[in-house]
């Protein structure tokens, strides 16, 4: 079974025809230059290239050979380094890094269709450059002058690859029950703090990668105050400026369900010297200014490994031969391409639908992220936040959400063969499954966007953005049954959902136990207007785009009606 | 983390209280002597207590370890072998056997609930004596009496153990493709044939657990016309009476996602010697026999994988701390335990509602085989064989769907620390997901009932079953939400889709697109039965039973309107 392979002219239409990206650039002065169709397609031409020929090949051994750990070192899979060291050289991860930076000054839309299809060909070996933008962000906006001399064109090219030290062993979700420490360090020229505490769960805390790692990490200053308010960002080099070493060790690697190429380290700090970034206390505020960012890449992960899934299925649908289809016509020996059969067809219609809308909604949300930074306008600025905050957390839930149960429903397509190793298939379904957890849980991402983006401002927030999504529709049947669609929720959320939480006496607990079905309905509007407007788009000659449509309108949409349903069930428990 | 644990009380409410198992035995003549509460609970404790202290500790290294091949033999994980010896000496494998034939002659819902236990406990280990029962039968309706006289109460009793050699390369759900030849052997004094051709996906195909292994072998006897209709079944042992080995070799077994205890063999077959089990071109027909109960023990077993995921995530969630959760007053330090977090909450009382409506539906569905096998009033068989024909695809199905995304849920509860290895929840999703497979896909089971149990009679065995199953419901709120909701499901399939399907011109295709969620509309139906039966038993003081009642209208019930509504629509596409 051949690796995957991006389908660039899909990209091309979601991000030139149907959002008409070059539009939307040309109004930022700082981007104004790349607002050209062929230069965009150029690029993505070209990473489409490094990707399908230097990244996908090595995705099938990293999962069976995995990361190593011996005595603290973690040698990566055959190939990792060599790819990694190309990747940078190449320029890949500074794409979307300002100019003096080091960076190419490239949209951010750009960088995040490279993740979708980086994730897509080699999900582990991708984890180790995935978390670079957001460093480089942390780095360029919290940190002193004195550490971006030494770290920030570093981090922004890759040449030194970077980690995200939070989570404890005790402190998941809840990041206010870190306990790992910074101590001033007396009479240090360089005013450092000297870090202690074990950190899990650290993706490419340890690897041989890259000559230097740079950690960023959460600890908690003397004297500071308990939960997140206590909590101080820190950055810790795996090499100092002269060569030494810190004491930061890896202690082991975790044995995971898959994602077998991205050593997820356990990280021991012995009073490890590090610098503050940003201020004192405000620690979590530093790393939550990328935090949109990350979590659209993994929503985008989602796509991209949904995609690899769909190739595969595909691919193996067009060939397999089992039973005569019912109302077949062909002559084609005893048995029909497994393709023809309807439940085949639903499995495979089903995930294009979700991967077609989810680009949409993704490059849009990527290319408000653009907006959000150069946009003159203020109140345009504005009006990409509130897509950026709402949208994100939906896209990161839902779509990692498919990426497994689609990946799932791609291998239900090989019957036992998709349980074997051989096709490759269930490798897809084991590395999946993280998506749901990392970068916030989809739990969390739920509660994110009830509890704190749509009813903390009376939903107003939602509802101009839903006003909108809906003035982009045109007057097709579909737009007409999004549009009512968006007015249902809206209603809900403002005379119902709004009125029942602040009312005297209510139950704190209602909207948490109503958040995932508010996410989905969310999730399923979005998807309508993705698919007005892809189909608004292809036209009447819809070729490729068809089937795909149909099938979320009779498959996927029905399940809106079920979660208003819910919700409004919710409120009136029996 | 502790291994899996059957809890008897639960297992007992169900069988003693709801379904009233006693009363139904007692109706059978065969079985009457085991219509008694006392023994019935006593044969469910010592199955429990082998299960758990035998079985069950032996689960992880049998991930871990997995079955070994070299040079054609198998070698079983550390323990397997041991306790398989110690379960058939124990007589377990005969519980439902005839007296005899060396069985106990007790009632399959014993089987049933014994191989839930044991599929919970080490679902790869539970593969190997999984097929024996099924074996047992179509040896003892097919075989001739000399086969008989060698291999039936060997079968039997479990000494020896079985396989089912079907699939080959290129023939899976399509059996009729079957290649595998038969050809008199000349002058053979016991009129055998040689065997040859390479059988795949062959459960147990080749192990140390027994000294022994009978194989069953669909093949195609020369001349044969082509299809399901050319295929005979044979008999191949690992060993013939006289000592000597078969010509049939075990070339490898398979890299699976999961249920590494069970080795999944290529069998190759060189002009082996067998005996034809049944007429010529019967071979199908020979094979399902044993259909109806190898399909229930699959939906058990997506049941048992459910329990043992749930108890996981459920111990887990009674102790892990995070965050407050919403409304709190708890004084328990900074954080509460995740159990009282609405989302973690909502994930485990699913959980609960699916497991014991589906134990519910499984157990009745073994109390139904035991009625069909054994009542004296050939009404009441009818009824009976009703009953295993409709629900028996749905059960199978829908509970190993649920096994797998519910297992996937369990894991979410454990957030990060679900997905390395450490905690053993993981195991149980990639061990899950073959149930969704074997034993005919579920896309299979879907187009089984609709297109094979339902339409053919025009909807009357349905019909009837739904209007049996009212008569067993009260007068509760709940009874009459699913007394009308049976109407519902009855009028559509009566009213608008058997007319659409009969009409001149129907599209062949029609009911194949409407399949899984008709399967799924019926299987919602059945759970709403079932949460009426338990509420009805539970009464006021439902207690343990009240959560998992409440989770299953709110959260699951939902989905019958919208698969109505999805059915309804799929008679008249947009």
């Amino acid at each position: 079974m051949n690796a995957y392979q991006p389908r660039l002219a899909d990209h091309d239409f979601i991000l030139l025809d149907v959002l008409q990206a070059p539009q939307t650039l040309a109004a930022l002065p700082a981007l104004a230059e790349h607002a050209d169709p062929d230069l965009l397609r150029q690029v993505l031409e070209e990473a489409g290239k490094f990707v399908g020929e230097v990244v996908a090949p090595l995705n099938r051994e990293g999962d069976e050979v995995g990361a190593q750990w011996r005595d603290g070192a973690v040698t990566m899979p055959p190939g990792f380094r060599d790819a990694y060291q190309a990747f940078w050289q190449a320029g890949w991860p500074s794409l979307a890094c300002a100019v003096e930076d080091g960076g190419q000054g490239l949209p951010a839309v750009l960088e995040a269709q490279l993740y979708e299809m980086l994730s897509a060909a080699n999900h582990g070996w991708t984890m180790a450059p995935g978390l670079l933008h957001g460093a480089y962000e942390c780095i360029k906006h919290h940190a002193s002058d004195a550490l971006k001399a030494t770290y920030l064109e570093k981090v922004a090219t890759g040449e030194w690859l970077a980690t995200m030290c939070l989570t404890e062993p005790h402190a998941g979700s809840d990041l206010g029950l870190v306990r790992t420490k910074a101590v001033p360090l007396p009479n240090d020229s360089e005013s450092r703090f000297a870090l202690s505490g074990t950190k899990i769960f650290i993706s490419g805390g340890e690897h041989d990668l890259s000559d230097n790692i740079v950690h960023l990490v959460l600890a908690r200053l003397p004297d500071s105050p308990p939960g997140p308010k206590g909590l101080s960002l820190f950055l810790v080099p795996k090499f100092y400026s002269d060569g030494s070493r810190s004491a930061v060790v890896c202690e082991r690697i975790e044995e995971k369900m898959g994602l077998h190429g991205s050593p997820t380290c356990v990280m021991r700090f012995d009073e490890a010297p590090g610098w503050i970034v940003g201020e004192p206390g405000k620690g979590l505020n530093a790393m939550f200014v990328m935090m949109n960012a990350a979590r659209l890449h993994v929503g985008l992960q989602g796509i991209g490994l949904l995609e690899a899934a769909w190739q595969k299925a595909d691919a193996y649908a067009q060939e397999r031969r089992q039973m005569r289809a019912p109302g077949s016509a062909s002559n084609a020996g005893e048995a029909d391409v497994i393709a023809l059969h309807p439940a085949m067809r639903r499995i495979l219609d089903t995930q294009r639908a979700w991967i077609d809308a989810g680009r949409v909604i993704g490059y849009r949300t990527a290319l408000e992220l653009d907006t959000l930074k150069h946009h003159p306008d203020a109140a345009r600025r504005e009006a990409a936040a509130r897509w950026c905050s709402l949208v994100t957390p939906v896209l990161k839930s839902a779509w990692t959400e498919q990426a497994f149960s689609g990946a799932s429903a791609c291998l239900q397509v090989f019957g036992g063969h998709g349980y074997v190793r051989e096709w490759g298939i269930e490798q897809h379904v084991r590395d999946a499954r993280v998506a749901m957890i990392y970068e916030g849980t989809n739990e969390i991402q739920a509660i994110d966007l009830l509890l704190r983006k749509v009813l903390p401002d009376g939903a107003t927030a939602l509802r101009t953005l839903l006003a909108e999504l809906a003035v982009e529709l045109g007057d097709s049947p579909a737009a007409a049954r999004t549009r009512e669609a968006m007015a249902r929720l809206a209603r809900f959320t403002g005379e119902h959902l709004l009125p029942h939480t602040q009312a005297a006496g209510a139950a704190a607990d209602t909207p948490y136990w109503l958040a995932d079905d508010y996410l989905r309905a969310l999730a399923l509007v979005l998807m309508a207007w993705a698919w007005s407007r892809i189909g608004a788009t292809a036209g009447a000659d819809a070729g490729r785009w068809s089937q795909a449509q149909a099938g979320f309108w009779r498959w996927i949409w029905p399940e809106f009606e079920m979660r208003l349903g819910m919700l409004e069930n919710g409120l009136t428990p029996a």
